[in-house]
């Protein structure tokens, strides 16, 4: 993205670019048909439980002026207008943790006033958002967004951490809690005597861990090994839902032995209570706010549009990371414009605005990458099924199915990177027939193993549109319809999918493996050079490793210590942004350019070619039904290690067998054939300058690819 | 073993081998230094903890007349006399389930009598305890256990699920009893209140399942990432204990809030409280037994004898199996009539006599060869070291390791048989040198990696000793007065340790194995050709296997529910022996000779070349530290593949390279570079006449292996 900041020109860019595919944004998304529903409730109950969670917090911090009702209105209302004219419908919307807690702030300040107490809470507060969209609309229009390529793989990852720590804690105090006394209730209440209290917060741990564990086992149900195909799909796909299911219905086996109130399960009051919806008409109230608080609602103001302009593009950014191989454009410019409408919208009808949420937004696209997969992959199955059926040779079979990927391919007016997968496909597929010598002969089952082949041709894909994104929020809007039934799920099934969703997002998250490393015995480190691995891991003296991370971590402790402060806690988005000045002028001092390069893959150093020269074949999903690609997703997130990177000796010419396969320890299990032999020639250690990893050459995984590879016995 | 019948023959053999070995049995036991505590503790826990338990179901029904007091010193006296005395020493001793069952009947029947009552029952039941010594002695001196052989692997792997179905419906019922109140206890008291009762449940749901979870994670400890190897290392051998008291610990968190009694403890009168040794002088009440029960007596007998011989046969012959590669003899007939003096004296002093336990003797046998390992690896790796700093050519190397090994090798007067690791070892050490060509040549590390290079050569040893079962047998009595400090564990980790103990030996069990197949997807059979696998996966139809499996499943719950029958209980072990006919001479008729030698593996069927003419490789560990060692074990304890077998292919000739390294699931994990590529060509479906599978040469996994393939490419 070129950084401009002539006024308005990038918005003009930006909406230019969404335009020309938006017709295709909801034509895609209906061509899916039901499989869209897999992604889009996956990312419903990890939009809808933090949300319910954030409002029943901001409850007990308002009095009872916001609720659940409010945050679930909000996140429903500005998903459901992103996702139909917003940029990026990949972003996901809500009301996020920063947010309960500058508007928690807000009401102590605004409660202590005489002029303005909590009755003129939400009309300040109003106020704020006004502010805080007049200071988007400024960052937005001047181009502040361009920027948007300094904040590097450092900040992203150190803020992803951040919330991932975030989501643990509010875990670990939410099952401590339900040892206590809530405090809104009558504690001379039954349930809450110390004997059912000791019981309650036992069940919780019971429930909590139960979730925890069933619904981290269920995301690898594609890779189990009993039940048929489409069930492992079923529970993969619906897995984290249907646990909590489950949970919620085991929290209901002690219903007759125990007292009402055990487990403590969600709170929050209908929306159709009296009281509930007196915030609507808040806007009749903003005139009564003294002019001093109107001025000075600017403080606060600022705050927010700091933290939103920070969090809303880098959720936006994480949901398009360079290795989803995206083809339509970004919209970060447009986004922030959108979002300041939005935030007024919100103010003016007294709910707390919602912005673009980790990790929500890069489940997102994880999700609609699987969905892609299934897709692309039934057809081509079909196709080659058809092919073989008709006893077409290799050539007649590839045509076929390169046809019939092609059918897939929607035509984009605009695209970013030319249409890359399709280009590379035909090419491999060529390649791959020519070499092969099969490219005459009528093939069969043996020669092209139509399940397992097609994988391998298969690239990173992700199915970009509108429909799923507008979907969840309209389930999230309907949460607000169906809270009698969201308060039947027990409070400590959703501190169990708090630690779930901390968990589940650490993966892929280079900071994260950095730090794993720095605890990886070192006569072990070598193991982490057979998994799919960034090219730091290589290229970079492990001491500078080490000192990069420490210093990462010290500063993520930083941040983590300044949410801490009961007021200046909501800086630390401020801390954050500190990181691109340091990035770019302080880290240079201490680092060599070249290992900076490696460790934090900054964009705008990068020379543009490498980015996208890696040939298809690293970038294939090597594996059944997609059952890896969460895994190679996730695992890779960093970044796709580069063959060119001048550590690796390949001891063939690259062949197209000669790839790197994804393998990462549940792969492994899952695929073990497949696993390409990756010789590990330990030098001495790896505090050295890395290891030199050989690859030799090895015979193919399918019929086709042996016969591609030279090195067949001689 | 031959079959011979001749009395005192069968004796008399196995008095003279195991005297041969007598002396090195301890020298043996002595020399491997403190790692000799690894495995003892190891058993001590698996064989105290269900004592325990058993001790405090027997004190329930039998009205305190027996408690954990005597089944603790049951299992010490007889653990110490057969580790000193007895033939096999990896045999371990102990009070079993089916002894409690048997008691039980006993009890129930004499208490009823008024010329008998609860005041003789003792002295009854050591008129039983001789009846049963007599037939012992008879059926050991006729030479019964001669037909040990014809104990297939059919009736062995199903007792040892049934066992394994026994202890988990005791963790089960347990847990459950959590929430229930407890017998004997006085249901006013705080702690059994509903309100407590429910918490005390919740609070063993997540002890019990805490014990489990880390329990079996911390086995695997070896193949861990994180942390120094010698603290992986010692986790992975005392995680087991370890956990015991963690969770322990973790019980008394709770301590100030609620009240005594949560969670419930062990319960055992100590061995000094008044009554707790009124037993111990019951030989002078037998003559006050009325004549007509002490021939009565002979009934329960014959059933406790037959259960005896059975499960003291089984479970000596699990702790033998062809797989762990033992070097010293077998000794059922001696150890038979042993049990006899045994249970004479243990019925003498009033306590319940032990016999023979699985699943700890083969888990002592395991925790054996792991230390073996170790032991030998150790002395290798020091043996290179040394040879490499004083710059030895590659046969040089060899020659002293080759001689360090021989060393290790305590010349047995008998040996089984002939030392194979040693011979193969020589044969494999000079090919290897030889066809690397580095033979003259000095080595330094890279050419050969002390650390990896040197598990290739292990082969599978157990150190078979008598240290380890004595120093267990002398903790266990110990037990007896560390009594108040074992009334600290929580009833609920006990259950987990049930648990624990019945998952940890279902791998390697061929019958579970197959069960597990039959719910297999059918698309995903393959992956069982992946891992480590017995012959028949390949060589018999899968309908063949399926019905089999389904032959013996039906059997097994019958078994099951035979138990659950109040008095007919006890007949189960005749159900198992039935097995022994039912396998010879009706089985045939249903399936084919050559499938039904695959699938159960007879000894007295095989041809006697085909059992020891594996190669050294295809034993060989190939990992790391022993850290597979278990893997191996467990995985392959049916039996390790043949490449002998007919359906395997090899494309080039069985090079020292060319070898089947055990890759299951975690040792993928652990392991990966080392997994040979094994193409798996997918006939078109497992249910044909099995799959085919072509080892494609793969480059070595270390320089040395590397250099010995043919197959570079060319």
């Amino acid at each position: 993205m070129e950084e401009t900041f002539v006024p308005f020109r990038g918005i003009k860019n930006d909406l230019k670019g969404r335009l020309m595919c938006y017709k295709q944004d909801w034509t895609g998304g209906f061509r899916a048909g039901f499989r869209i529903l897999a992604p889009t409730t996956y990312i419903f109950f990890a939009s809808a439980i933090p949300v319910i969670s954030f409002g029943e917090q901001l409850e007990r911090n308002t009095n009872g002026a916001l609720t659940a009702v409010q945050t679930l209105a909000s996140t429903a209302l500005c998903g459901i207008i992103h996702s139909i004219v917003g940029g990026q419908p990949l972003l996901i919307l809500g009301v996020a943790e920063p947010t309960v807690l500058m508007y928690t702030f807000m009401f102590n300040f605004a409660k202590d006033r005489k002029d303005l107490g909590e009755k003129l809470f939400l009309a300040w507060a109003g106020w704020v958002c006004a502010w805080t969209a007049l200071l988007l609309f400024l960052l937005s229009i001047l181009g502040a967004c361009s920027i948007i390529n300094r904040f590097t793989r450092i900040a992203g990852e150190l803020f992803g951490l951040l919330i991932a720590m975030l989501f643990m804690q509010q875990a670990i105090r939410g099952v401590v809690e339900e040892f206590g006394i809530p405090e809104r209730e009558n504690p001379n209440q039954m349930s809450l005597q110390p004997s059912w209290r000791f019981g309650n917060g036992m069940f919780a741990l019971v429930l909590s861990f139960g979730l925890l564990y069933t619904g981290l086992r269920s995301r690898k149900a594609r890779s189990w090994r009993y039940g048929s195909g489409s069930l492992r799909g079923f529970i993969a796909d619906y897995g984290v839902p249907l646990m909590v299911l489950v949970w919620t219905a085991v929290s209901y086996i002690p219903v007759n032995s125990v007292p009402r109130g055990i487990p403590r399960r969600l709170f929050s009051p209908n929306p159709w209570s009296p009281g509930a919806y007196s915030n609507w008409t808040i806007v009749k109230e903003m005139l009564d706010v003294p002019p001093l608080y109107i001025v000075g609602a600017f403080i606060p103001a600022t705050m927010i549009a700091v933290l939103y302009y920070f969090d809303h593009s880098v959720a936006s950014q994480l949901a398009q990371q360079k290795e989803f191989n995206l083809k339509k454009p970004p919209s970060y410019r447009y986004d922030l414009l959108l979002l300041g409408f939005l935030t007024i919208l919100c103010g003016l009808i007294g709910i707390p605005p919602s912005n673009g949420v980790i990790p929500q937004s890069p489940m997102h696209t994880k999700s609609l990458a699987t969905l892609k997969h299934q897709l692309l992959r039934n057809k081509l199955v079909s196709t080659a099924r058809k092919s073989l059926q008709r006893n077409s040779n290799l050539s007649q079979l590839y045509r076929n199915m390169q046809e019939a990927y092609n059918e897939m391919q929607t035509p984009l007016v605009y695209q970013m990177p030319p249409a890359l997968g399709l280009k590379e496909m035909k090419e491999s597929t060529i390649e791959l027939a020519s070499s092969s010598g099969y490219i005459d002969a009528p093939v069969d089952e043996t020669v092209f193993d139509v399940d397992k082949d097609i994988d391998d041709l298969l690239p990173v894909e992700v199915k970009e549109q509108r429909l799923s994104n507008l979907l969840q929020a309209l389930m999230v809007g309907g949460c607000v319809a169906a809270m009698p039934l969201l308060k039947k799920i027990p409070t400590s099934v959703l501190w169990g999918y708090f630690a779930f969703m901390a968990i589940e997002n650490l993966p892929g998250n280079q900071f994260w493996e950095r730090i794993l490393l720095l605890f990886t015995a070192p006569s072990r480190r070598y193991k982490v050079l057979e998994e799919n691995h960034a090219t730091f891991i290589e290229t970079v003296p492990f001491k500078s490793i080490a000192a990069f991370t420490l210093f990462q971590t010290v500063y993520l402790l930083l941040c983590f210590g300044i949410t801490w402060i009961p007021i200046a806690g909501v800086l630390f988005p401020l801390l954050i942004m500190l990181l691109v000045p340091v990035r770019q002028y302080l880290l240079p001092k201490f680092f060599k350019a070249v290992h900076l390069q490696d460790l934090d893959a900054a964009e705008y150093e990068e020379a543009p070619a490498i980015s996208y020269n890696m040939t298809f074949e690293e970038r294939a999903i090597d594996i059944d039904g997609g059952e890896i690609l969460d895994e190679m997703i996730t695992r890779s997130r960093g970044e796709i290690r580069h063959s060119q990177s001048p550590k690796i000796t390949s001891s063939t010419p690259t062949s197209l067998e000669d790839k790197r396969s994804p393998h990462s320890p549940s792969m492994q299990r899952a695929y073990s054939p497949r696993v390409r032999e990756l010789r590990v020639e330990r030098s001495p250690s790896l505090s050295g300058k890395g290891l030199e990893v050989k690859k030799i050459p090895s015979p193919g995984p399918s019929n086709l690819g042996q016969s591609s590879n030279g090195s067949s016995p001689c």
